[in-house]
C-alpha cells in the first residue's frame, strides 16, 4: 500500500469515533490506508494469515464504537478509497467510492440534478461506505427509508480477501439472496465495503421545513399525531425536548420562546408546487397549541434552521462537557410511553438527560449528560445508558434504529435478542468471514457473550 | 392440521403456477394447509424427520415455477394462514397473515386511510406472504421500491421447524443483520413466511395515469427520457411494444390509434394538488411525437386504464394460446439496447415475441408466444427464452427483476452468477435450512448445478 500508508502505532484519531464524548478509546497495532480495492484485499489476506482482527473505519462518526479497534487489531482506514465517482443522470444512478464523504455524494448528485435522500447529521465528515456499513438513517429516513433502500449494488472484500460484487446497476434485482441488504448495516463484520451504487431521484426544487414549539410534551405529541394524520408525507418528522432546545437555544433562528418544552420539526421536499402545498398542510396540522411556528421560505433561512438542527448534538455535548447518546427505537405510536419511561429512569438515577430524534420513526436519541473527565459521573451515566435498553424491550422496539450495535451495545444484544437469531448471525458471519477476523466483538455477540453477557471491553 | 387439510395426492391446482402458460407442471406426494404458524412448524418438523422436501406456495401466481413442487415433495399451502390482520393507522403500520391476498391488504390499508405501494398485476390472487417471499415488484416499484422496502418485520418457520421473528413494528431497526431483507426474495428456500409487518403511507387522494402512444420505438424511448428528466417522480413508468398493444387493443379505453408501435404509461400519486401538478409535467414531457395522449381524470376512467394494463399479460397469452414470459432487468439507460438485442434474438429464431414492462426500472417482460399444446413450438420458444438471459449478461443487468429465479432460471443462475456469490448463498441457506429440505433446486444452484448446468427438472 506504500510505506506512508501504514502507520505504527495507529494514530490517535484512528482509535476513536463520536463515542469520544463518553471517553471511549480503542487500541490497535497499526492503521493501514489502502488506495484501492485490490490493496484492501491484500491487507485482509495478510491479516487472515497472521490471525489479526480487521477493523474497518470510515469517517469515524459512529456512536456505538463499531469502528473503534480493540486489542491487537489492524485498522483499515478507507480514507484513500476516493477513486472515480460515476453519476448517470438519465438513469437516476450514481456509483461512489467508499471513502467519499456523504456531503460530497450529495454535492455530486446535485450537480447532475439528482438527490440522495439519506442525510445523517454527520454528512460533512462521515463516508458513504460507512453509511452503508451501518445502514445510516437521519431525518429524511421517515419518508425515504434508511440508506439500504437506495443501494442497488456494492463491492466488498470478504474476510478471506475475496472481492465480491453483489447487486449492480439495475434498480431491481432478485437473482440472488439479498446480499446487498445483508452487507448494509453489517458494521464491518462481514467485509470491507469499497464501492457502492445508489439509485437516486430528481433533486427537489424546494426543501421547506416547519418548526413548531410547544409549552409541554403532551401538546407536542398531539401535534405529531396531527401531522401524521394530515395526509402529507413529509421527508422528516423530528422532535426535540426542552433540554435539547435549551442547550441549542443560542443558534435557533428567531430565538426560543419562554416556556418552550417540546418542538416538532418537519420538512417537505418536492417541486415548488408540491412542497408549498404539503408545507401548508403541515403548518395547519402543527399550529394548534403551539407557542410559535417557524416556516422559513428562503434558501438562507432554510439552511440556517437545518444547521441549527444538525448542531443540537454538539450543543448538548458542549453544555455538559460530554454525553452518552443512545438511539433506541419504538413503534411510532409508543413515542410518548417511551419518553415517560425515560423520565422515570432519569428521575430514579438523579442524572441530567435530554432526548430528541426522529419522531415519525419512533427513533429516540436519549442522551445522558456527563463530564467525561469525572469517572464517577461517567460510571453513573453508563449505568443509566444501560437501563435505557429496557425501554425498547418493554415496548416492542429495537436497541438501535441507526447507530448500530457496535461494541457498546453488544452486551445488551446478547442479553435481549432471540438466541436463534443470534445463532443465525454467527452462522452467516462464518460464511463471509471464515477466519473470524472481521470486526470481532462488534454487532454479533459470540456464544460466550450470550452465556455471560459482559460489559464491552473498550479500554477507557 | 385436521384431516381435511391434508390432500393426498396433491390437487392439480397445487402443482402449478402462472408458468402453466408454458406447460409447466409439478409433482408432489401431498399438499398440506396448516391453519397457523405452530401447525406450519409441526409440518416442517415432520418433513425434516422424513427427509422430505417442503415447497411453500402462496397464491400460485409465480412466473418462475418457484412454488411448483418437484419429485417427492410436500406442498405447504398458505391459503389458511388468514388470521387476524392488525392495522395501526396513527403509526402508518399493518401486520398481515401470509395467506391474505395483496388486494385484500390494499383494501384493509385503504379502510384506515393508508396505502401499501407495491401493486403486482396479480394482486387479486397473489398472497402478501408470496409477495414478500419473492420481493415482488409491479409498476409502482419505480418510485416506491419493491416489497422489501416496506417490510419491517416478519415471522417465519425455518427448515428445522424453529419459529423466528425478525425485525418488528419499529420502522428503523439495525439491532441484527438484515434478516428481514434476507428472507424477502428468498423464494421459500430459507423458511416459510407466516406473518408480515409493513410500514405504510397515507393513502393518496389522487391516482392519475398518463398513457402516450407512439408510432415507433425511438419516439417512445425519447419520451421515456423526457419523463425522467422532467423533475416529477412518478409512481410508475411503464412501456409496451406494438405486439402487446395489438394483443390488448380490444380493451384499451378509446381504442388504439393506427400505427401504434410503442406506449409509455406513467402514473402520479399524491394529494389532488400534487398529483395534478406532476401529471401536467408528465403530459408535457410525453406529448412530443405522440400519436395520442390519454390522461383520464375520473376514478372510473383511471381504473379502466389500469384494468387494461393489468390484463395485458392475459391478452398476450390469449392471442397465442400460451407464452413464456421472462423479466430480465438492465440499467435503465440501456433499455433501448436491450430491446434491440431482443429483436435480434427474435428475428434469428423466427418466433413471435412481444415485450412490455417497467421501463423506469429497466425491467422487461420479454415474452415468446407459443401454443403450449404444440411440443415443437414450445421447445423452440424455451430455447429463445434461454437466449434472453444473454441480454442482461451483456448489459450489466440481472436475470430477474421481480419474478425470481425459481426453478426455470436455476440453470442460467448457475451458469452466469459469480461462483463466490453462489457459494455464499449455499452457506447462508445451510444456516436457515440445516436438513436441506426447503424448496431444493429453486433459486440457489447446488454445486452440481454449477459444474454441469442442466435445464430445470419440472415435469411437463
Amino acid at each position: 500500500v506504500g510505506e506512508g500508508n501504514v502507520r505504527v502505532p495507529a494514530p490517535a484519531e484512528h482509535l476513536r469515533d463520536a463515542t469520544e464524548s463518553r471517553a471511549v478509546r480503542g487500541s490497535a497495532l497499526a492503521s493501514v490506508s489502502p488506495g484501492d480495492t485490490e490493496e484492501v484485499a491484500a491487507v485482509v489476506r495478510w491479516c487472515a494469515a497472521q490471525g489479526l482482527a480487521v477493523v474497518r473505519r470510515g469517517g469515524g462518526t459512529g456512536y456505538s464504537a463499531g469502528a473503534v479497534p480493540a486489542g491487537d487489531a489492524i485498522v483499515i482506514a478507507t480514507d484513500r478509497l476516493t477513486g472515480a465517482a460515476r453519476v448517470t443522470p438519465e438513469a437516476w444512478r450514481g456509483t461512489f467510492p467508499a471513502g467519499m464523504t456523504t456531503a460530497e455524494v450529495h454535492r455530486r448528485c446535485r450537480e447532475s440534478g439528482l438527490f440522495f435522500a439519506p442525510n445523517p447529521g454527520s454528512a460533512e465528515s462521515c463516508f458513504i461506505g460507512g453509511n452503508v456499513a451501518t445502514n445510516a438513517g437521519g431525518p429524511r429516513s421517515f419518508r425515504y427509508g434508511t440508506t439500504r433502500a437506495w443501494v442497488t449494488g456494492l463491492e466488498a472484500v470478504l474476510g478471506d480477501g475475496r472481492i465480491v460484487r453483489v447487486g449492480g446497476s439495475a434498480r431491481k434485482n432478485v437473482e440472488t439472496l439479498d446480499f446487498v441488504g445483508l452487507l448494509c448495516g453489517s458494521e464491518g463484520t462481514l467485509g470491507v465495503i469499497t464501492e457502492v451504487t445508489l439509485r437516486l431521484q430528481p433533486a427537489p426544487e424546494a426543501e421547506l421545513p416547519v418548526l413548531a414549539i410547544y409549552a409541554d410534551r403532551e401538546a407536542g405529541l398531539d401535534a405529531l399525531g396531527s401531522a401524521m394524520a394530515c395526509g402529507a408525507v413529509p421527508a422528516a418528522l423530528e422532535f426535540l425536548d426542552g433540554g435539547a432546545l435549551q442547550a441549542a437555544r443560542a443558534t435557533l433562528p428567531g430565538g426560543l420562546p419562554p416556556g418552550a418544552a417540546f418542538a416538532v420539526l418537519t420538512e417537505v421536499l418536492g417541486t415548488d408546487t408540491v412542497a408549498e402545498s404539503e408545507a401548508a398542510m403541515l403548518r395547519e396540522a402543527l399550529a394548534p397549541g403551539a407557542l410559535t411556528v417557524l416556516a422559513p421560505q428562503t434558501r438562507r433561512d432554510v439552511e440556517a434552521l437545518w444547521r441549527w438542527r444538525s448542531g443540537v448534538s454538539l450543543a448538548v455535548t458542549a453544555a455538559a462537557g460530554g454525553k452518552l447518546s443512545e438511539d433506541i427505537t419504538v413503534p411510532t405510536e409508543r413515542l410518548g410511553e417511551a419518553l415517560a419511561a425515560i423520565d422515570r429512569i432519569r428521575v430514579d438515577a438523579g442524572v441530567e438527560m435530554t432526548s430528541w430524534g426522529h419522531a415519525g420513526d419512533g427513533n429516540i436519541h436519549a442522551t445522558v449528560m456527563a463530564d467525561p473527565t469525572d469517572p464517577e459521573a461517567l460510571a453513573a451515566a453508563e449505568a443509566v445508558a444501560h437501563r435505557l435498553f429496557t425501554v425498547p424491550a418493554a415496548l416492542d422496539g429495537a436497541l438501535s434504529g441507526e447507530h448500530g450495535i457496535g461494541r457498546l451495545k453488544l452486551a445488551a444484544a446478547a442479553a435481549q435478542l432471540n438466541p436463534d437469531v443470534l445463532a443465525l448471525q454467527r452462522a452467516v458471519k462464518a460464511a463471509f468471514d471464515p477466519f473470524e477476523i472481521m470486526n470481532p466483538r462488534v454487532k454479533i455477540p459470540s456464544v460466550a457473550d450470550q452465556v455471560t453477557p459482559t460489559e464491552q471491553l473498550v479500554s477507557r
